[in-house]
């Protein structure tokens, strides 16, 4: 496996790789690896004949108070991770070598970024959107892999490539969760023992807010109350939305999703399923 | 040659040309074509194994009060005229087939469109932006061809490829001009013949400017002085910029720029040269 720092060495394996014929599988990360990341690799790698992972903690996504700084890195146990699940490429620059000068030409997630975390998250999924796209070129890839976890990131990369038709496809990664059911992210390091243990209380609390939109009732007071009193953090949201348009008028695929903010960790999770509309 | 209008069969194209091993380049287009056009075909056709040209009316980039609906259109001599210069394949959509729901996610031009033809025509480079984008990722073109008659538009275009590393390269075109010096455009057939006698001053008028700057004189004056009771049509504007970062600060090259409004048509025309900074 390679690590690639540059641009120019990234374009020069991408054109090599073009050329002899193979595609390209892309798994965009911000590192500190976790078995959500290294299954979207094992997915990249049965459908392409490369598999390159970006590792890169893109400052553009980061508000100014939120978790830039301390957001956790380690490129050499990335690189073990990266390498055991049969990485070709790794792909981690600079923060000036992917953003040279300010940009002239911005993008904007538009009101598929007024909800959810975007309406918590001001900038941060144009910010998705500026690395998405700039990854998208360099490496020219022919698939890129997603995780569901971020359903609302997931939406609105899926409606860039559709408004644009970028020539790749998007694929989605199921979320991998904990035994107990606490969705894997790399933000879990930062809980404390016993937000810890209230953590998996989200995962139980979004099935029985699903059970309840299935069956025509209100599920975000569902969620509420199964929380109300039992975990520390603070709920930022608890939505119900169409997926992936994240409307308010529900037909077909819903996401029930939540934000809570514990001492130290934003974690958010979700749950994709079919309702009925009216 | 080919005359394509769906996405589906250009995208059957690309896969076929790309797999043989060929380079593409790409000529966007509104059509009503010119010499213009042809110069960066035959530019195009030297560069590349295989030429696409673009024709499409983009409703994207023209205001509510703009000349969509009688912009000059004619398919058939346009594929005459792409044949005899050699272009492989016309790229000739519909607004449905380009735009089958409306855009989720933006991009735009920001302040480089704030100058120039940008501040009185306000949108019109977003939706610029929209088309290109769209082009470049349909043709998956590696180079692709614009006139430095719409100097603003190249500059822009530049910039987009450059802040999110479109994998192409922008190729600029001379702008290819009548005998008398009047800059070659679409528009030009909705000059009266009076305005049409007069449009050539533009270019003389910008040929003074020129040597004012470079002599270190203010250039706006003496083109609108050379101009002051010529011409019918309304100067929209005059101004010189740095190029291409279209800056008021002038150190290397500068655009010396000019828009008239006559009675049917808005003409531009530009010269871009050196000149010394303070």
């Amino acid at each position: 496996m390679r690590t690639i720092e540059t641009i120019q060495e990234l374009k020069a394996w991408v054109k090599e790789t073009k050329g002899s014929g193979e595609t390209i599988g892309l798994v965009p990360t911000m590192g500190f690896l976790h078995e959500g990341h290294i299954s979207l690799v094992n997915k990249a790698k049965a459908e392409n004949g490369r598999v390159v992972m970006s590792i890169f903690v893109n400052p553009a996504q980061f508000g100014p108070n939120e978790d830039f700084d301390r957001y956790p890195r380690d490129l050499e146990r990335d690189q073990r991770l990266a390498e055991q699940a049969g990485t070709d490429v790794i792909f981690a620059p600079s923060a000036e070598e992917m953003y040279p000068r300010e940009s002239q030409i911005s993008i904007s997630a538009g009101a598929l970024a007024d909800v959810l975390c975007g309406a918590k998250r001001p900038g941060h999924f144009d910010g998705v959107l500026k690395v998405v796209a700039k990854l998208f070129h360099l490496t020219e890839a022919d698939r890129a892999y997603f995780g569901q976890k971020d359903a609302q990131q997931l939406a609105i990369i899926e409606s860039m490539v559709e408004d644009y038709n970028f020539p790749l496809s998007i694929r989605r990664g199921e979320t991998v969760r904990e035994e107990d059911g606490l969705a894997k992210s790399s933000r879990n390091v930062y809980l404390s023992e016993a937000e810890r243990r209230e953590a998996p209380l989200l995962q139980q609390a979004l099935q029985l807010g699903k059970q309840a939109a299935i069956e025509g009732r209100d599920p975000v007071s569902v969620v509420r109350q199964y929380l109300d009193g039992r975990i520390s953090g603070e709920i930022d949201y608890i939505e119900l939305l169409s997926y992936p348009a994240l409307a308010k008028e529900i037909e077909g695929e819903a996401i029930l999703a939540i934000a809570v903010q514990f001492e130290k960790a934003r974690l958010i999770d979700n749950l994709i399923f079919h309702v009925k509309g009216n």
